[in-house]
């Protein structure tokens, strides 16, 4: 199976409004609760493509009892820990009139050192029977910075290739558990180097440690750079949607890829910008538009670009 | 004491960010928590006025705990029916670079029969302690559409004033309870009639069964219209801030005004302008700034206008 961990996972909260306007008062139409967190969302859509996933996560509080009774009733498999700091909520606001997603999101309560520990020791327990660990999402405030770095090492002393998605210093701090991919996006590359130069940003990864990057530029489609050459793939057509989603289907298809073994790189980021695209068009993040996907998939065109 | 109703309360949680935009994302760097409901936030307004209340709420599930807990903590007198539907949650964005405060409410659950009808026996109960009832607020779907008029019939049985501040069908409906002050904003106003006619829809509202209409215009102040004329009061200055908090900070001084017998309305409507002033200045929904207050007080303009 693939292990993803989500070290900050939350309880999604989607209110459907008629208008949002800054400064103004409306009332939700619509209200969803889900279990979210980009590790969380990465298993969804891993599960929903038939491939076995666990879903490793610390809950907390009454926000954690929903998470975990929506993970239940979503049939993903999962091992939770129990932490005191209750589980922290995001809240996207969708705006029916103009079609626009407004997220905010509360940053989470602060791991104890005994929490910390017994998260690892859920992974370290369940890593042997791991095709592929995937370390997502941001971390709780308090969290050693190098969190992600830690939990792929757990994966490294199994000889288990691992997929790291993150941004600013955890990102960084996580090369050193040395990922076998990490997928940033065009912002998260802006801020590796401070300028807009994909390219030698996806370098620097790679040399801190990455063993590839796969990057994504919205609807400009992705890029992978690696030992073996930088393919640039783009989808058939620009979608307008769930960002979010797509970057969580993006890392589920690299790490059911690299489950298979050594990836075709060509082929692996067709499939992921088809996944990303069909994940534009599901309502949440982690859900697919599978119907999308079977057409995307021959429609992407993916060229070696050096 | 002061007995207030409200029908349709709430867990507040407002978020500070650096700056809300649409189709953003951004990470809250506050998080606040309150119990709300604009019944429960006059109860709050009284309480910090040293005046006698008693709040009188339904709450359900976890956000109804984190209601009862934070009410606890405020120190609130309280009364509370335990309900089925999980206590609805209100968001409220507050926007630090460009000082907008964007809410979104959820809808509220359906109560029983037998929910509605423990929350009248509380009432009920309590009442013969009351000398005035507070009705305030959004009513859950589902609830009878004239709950504040079945409301402030316990009152009128007991010769207890009461004051209804609610808007649309609610307040139409609300009526039949012949409130002695009934307290709509302009928009609320506009609803009543379909037009931009202020004193007509004051006196529709009278001719419907209240005995005075308070309203209130924003930062160009207040109007009260009742059986001997019609004042208009305005405040010193224009102050920009929140105006959930400004209304329900009039009512608890409308409320405060009738516990003491007929009133002076030139006196009242003084004084229910400074509330709402000092409340704008308020951070959250229930609190008022006493400083401002005292100060406000003699700048208010009191005119008879008819």
């Amino acid at each position: 199976m693939i292990l993803t961990v989500t070290p900050n996972p939350a309880l999604d909260v989607t209110y459907r409004v008629p208008r949002l306007v800054p400064g103004g008062v409306v009332k939700a139409d619509r209200v969803y609760r889900r279990a979210g967190g980009k590790g969380v969302n990465v298993a969804r859509v891993l599960h929903s493509l038939g491939v076995p996933t666990l879903a490793v996560l610390p809950v907390g509080g009454s926000d954690g009892r929903a998470v975990v009774e929506e993970l239940d009733s979503s049939g993903l498999a999962y091992q939770t820990v129990e932490v005191a700091g209750p589980t922290r909520r995001t809240v996207t606001v969708v705006s029916t009139a103009d079609s626009t997603e407004t997220l905010v999101s509360e940053p989470g309560e602060p791991p104890s050192d005994v929490e910390w520990a017994a998260l690892l020791d859920v992974v370290r327990g369940r890593i042997g029977e791991a095709s592929v660990l995937v370390s997502s999402g941001s971390l709780p405030p308090g969290a050693p910075v190098d969190a992600h770095a830690q939990l792929l090492a757990l994966a490294a002393e199994h000889g288990v290739p691992s997929v790291l998605d993150t941004s600013g210093e955890p990102l960084l701090a996580g090369l050193a558990g040395r990922p076998a991919v990490v997928k940033p996006n065009a912002d998260e590359l802006r801020q590796v180097i401070g300028s807009d130069e994909p390219l030698r940003a996806m370098e620097m990864l790679r040399d801190a440690g990455a063993g590839a990057v796969v990057a994504s530029f919205g609807a400009r489609g992705m890029m992978a750079r690696c030992a073996d050459g930088t393919w640039l793939a783009t989808p058939s057509r620009s979608l307008t949607g769930n960002a979010t989603g797509a970057g969580d289907a993006a890392v589920a298809g690299i790490a059911e890829a690299l489950a298979g073994g050594t990836p075709d790189w060509p082929g692996l980021l067709r499939r992921v910008v088809a996944l990303s695209a069909s994940a534009v068009l599901g309502p949440l993040a982690g859900d697919i538009d599978h119907a999308y996907l079977e057409a995307e998939l021959p429609a992407v065109t993916v060229e070696e670009i050096g």
